[in-house]
């Protein structure tokens, strides 16, 4: 018999006895714990988060067994969790504009299967990326946008994922999201920016990095909040440029590390490694 | 009451119910486990390691009763284990010859309170270095080492570290240690290399790093073995180089990469965050 | 009248006068220099490098006309030098084997038009990837090889290739060229080699950087040279591994670098930016 | 004879010719141009700027008739330049607070010859860093500053540098200068921040990229201008971090990105690699 793998992700607040409750629970159902990681906020009086990934052994894979047995030991520590199949794909909503290159990016990487995500479906407010779409056979919703019909179109987006979609990435979207819509996915709508927030919130960061004469620019992938570009940051990285670099040369310099930032955030986040908390997250890589 | 801090690290053959196991006898001797690492080369037949920081909360620390407790669960799964004091200074000896950045630098976070050690002695085979030393008040035994009075020195030199040192470190010293000084010194060696292992192992590794026209250089910080620069790896980096540069140029670049790779090898050396297996480190950073 | 540029690219051995006679040189022939890279391996003795872009200001581009006023300085001189049509594409051909990552992304490249190349041809030693060729309606010459029929494949090839291509890129090509095949594309055959070389040469990289323990992994694009993974560096970049990643995911985060390791060779290769000499690079970025 | 190196600092109109005029006046001075580097904000109307690095070879060295030589030209292309003794040591202040790190860091480096600087004095608002200066032997200038005696304390200070120091390194000097003396050592004073800019502009960069949740952090060297944080960039650095560190371990791994990003913007300072522009600035390395 295969062994069957489970991710437990806990997060309450902090004191003695969290984790050896859970691991003895793990062992009485029948698991062996094959990963943990943990932190804590501060270990008097702050938040625990636990991410454990345990095989079912023996027997068959039983989760209302495991769900039973951790009901109780849940309630006591008043734990925040969730019990997901390990490596179970995601669905994931594709949302693009014209820039093709993280489209692509991801598109690839999940052909490829370094992604464990389903693709149901792609949205845009222009049409220019459909063909890259359509080389996939996925579908693409060609819904342009403007000041007059903004809440209209959200709303028919969200009736094209509801049931379809469990998260979002814009993949360079160039549309803000209104606060309802943001409401709806909260922490399960993942954004690139680029630029290594909060330097350069907002419209043209390349533009502005050129002007202010950087010699570093960056990419951040996070989770989208109402305020703008100012949500828990996933993950971050950076490139050297120097004088030579006009506007152009960022831009091209900046590609290579928004494609590799937001696919660390995406696969980060379907393996469920990421918590968050307040405006920041645990991220266990 | 200030609690007190200690820290658990744990290796035995991988098998269900370890994590139970040790974080109730945690919780039964009074301790609250606010950091744990765990790792498994595999998790069926792998070795597992576990590094575990916890508080003893209500009562005065008592390692005794804990010891007491926690032997059975150590037989049960045959561990190999220790029981440390968290940050309690261990006692490092430094060994150098001539170039004195990696030894300033030691010196200086040890000074300023960043690296929690000890260092009873400084052991050179050049007098160049002893100002330094003086600066600090260290004590520093200028031992000339050649061909005809090799083992003589190293004898020496182990009497003055019996009952003294730890563990030590190599902050560019030049000589090859015998086989039998490294057996006594098992895994408490710490060599800083000037490369990026494997690549320029022995000597002369930024000369032929330049003839070879590498694009990057690179620093190693390894446990010392009894075959030359093949041992354990701790930490490494490296830095950008180009066509400019001559070897001049690769050895102040290095400099800065062996320093810090240097740094952060010690601190998580006498943090107890480093375990050996075969040839390869576990670093739960 | 839009200006036309020129790039213009020297070798000779250094002495006194180079650059008022070149650049006099230009300037007669009507040139504005925008751009100006040198580099001497020693100023007394050595060889000079110089990569100079110019634009034609007044008059329509007249190449021969200063061919031959430049003639006498390069004899005077005794210069190696070549003058090309900055930004006009260079014809690539790609080599692959099964791992598409890199073909894949050259592709997206050149599509975007990142890169200013045409590309005659794909040549493969497996199927696997002509659906990608497909797509780009590419022509994908399917060879197999074998030991039996390797240098019969090699004539095949030379063939495909005369005329056709200027240069060769190995996108994870994993056969070794032939000594004949290799001179005949000397210094335009450019391979991505998936560790940090001279780290791991030959077959296998990821898995004994695994075995090894190190805490980095690379990818080198360089020139491919009889002597197997020896030939001149071009580029090289690295990321960060640690205890937990097992080969497959040394070869997933590997994937990464490879990838911009590969395309900033072959941008700076084809924008005449990098210059041979023995076994090295000047790479004028 | 040795020959003698100069550094010639061009900045002027871009317009066709220049390179021609400069490097014919070079050779007729009797110089050999061993690096040369140069860069346009725009072929058509931009701002060009150069450095050169030439030897008198045959002759002593004779300033004066290369000035004379080079006044035309200088006049004919309406440029500003320099000409500087390579390698010449310029006298550097240091400004110091509390934090030693990069003031210890500097004082090693010139101690073993990598900057090529003299230090005529130490200035500080504290006494705390008193005894490094007096290891080294340098006048160590406790001047504590509140807002009752700003002005005059600057006034004493810009006494004590009158005639003895060419540049200012402030080594986290935590005092902002006012606009007059900024304005008197204008490109010559050198800061380092501890975030990269233009995040996290003024107090508190640490805290603030810890309550931000950012996932590197970094630090920029920059020169002073009026507006506090807001001058030329010359270096910046980033280091990755995670959810684990506090703030505590912030300072502690931003203070290794501070001292090497601080060392290498003094260092092309005194090389006379740094062009200011505007609000930027062109680094020839």
């Amino acid at each position: 018999m295969i062994p069957t793998a489970r991710t437990l992700l806990i997060s309450c607040p902090d004191r003695r006895g969290i984790v050896a409750a859970v691991s003895q629970c793990v062992l009485e159902a029948g698991g062996n714990i094959i990963r943990s990681d943990q932190h804590t906020t501060d270990p008097i009086g702050g938040i625990f988060f636990m991410r454990l990934e345990f095989l079912y052994m023996d027997a068959p894979a039983d989760d209302s067994d495991f769900t039973r047995r951790f009901a109780p030991v849940a309630e006591r520590f008043a734990m925040d969790w969730r019990l997901v199949r390990t490596g179970e794909p995601k669905r994931m909503a594709l949302f693009v504009s014209r820039l093709g290159h993280c489209f692509v990016d991801v598109l690839w990487r999940w052909h490829s299967g370094e992604l464990p995500v389903k693709i149901p479906l792609v949205v845009s407010n222009h049409p220019d990326l459909e063909p890259v779409a359509a080389q996939y056979g996925l579908p693409y919703h060609y819904l342009p946008i403007d000041k007059t019909n903004h809440l209209e179109r959200e709303a028919q987006i969200l009736d094209l994922l509801e049931g379809e979609a469990d998260f979002v990435v814009l993949a360079r979207y160039m549309r803000v999201l209104s606060p309802s819509f943001v409401e709806r996915y909260s922490g399960r709508i993942i954004n690139i920016h680029h630029s290594f927030l909060p330097a350069f919130v907002g419209a043209s960061p390349y533009e502005r990095a050129c002007e202010r004469g950087v010699k570093v620019i960056g990419a951040t992938a996070h989770y989208v909040t109402e305020e703008l570009d100012a949500g828990p940051i996933i993950e971050q990285d950076v490139v050297r440029v120097n004088h030579r670099d006009q506007v152009a040369d960022l831009k091209l310099k900046g590609r290579d590390i928004e494609r590799v930032v937001l696919a660390r955030a995406v696969k980060w986040h379907v393996e469920d490694r990421v918590l968050i908390y307040g405006n920041r997250t645990v991220v266990f890589i």
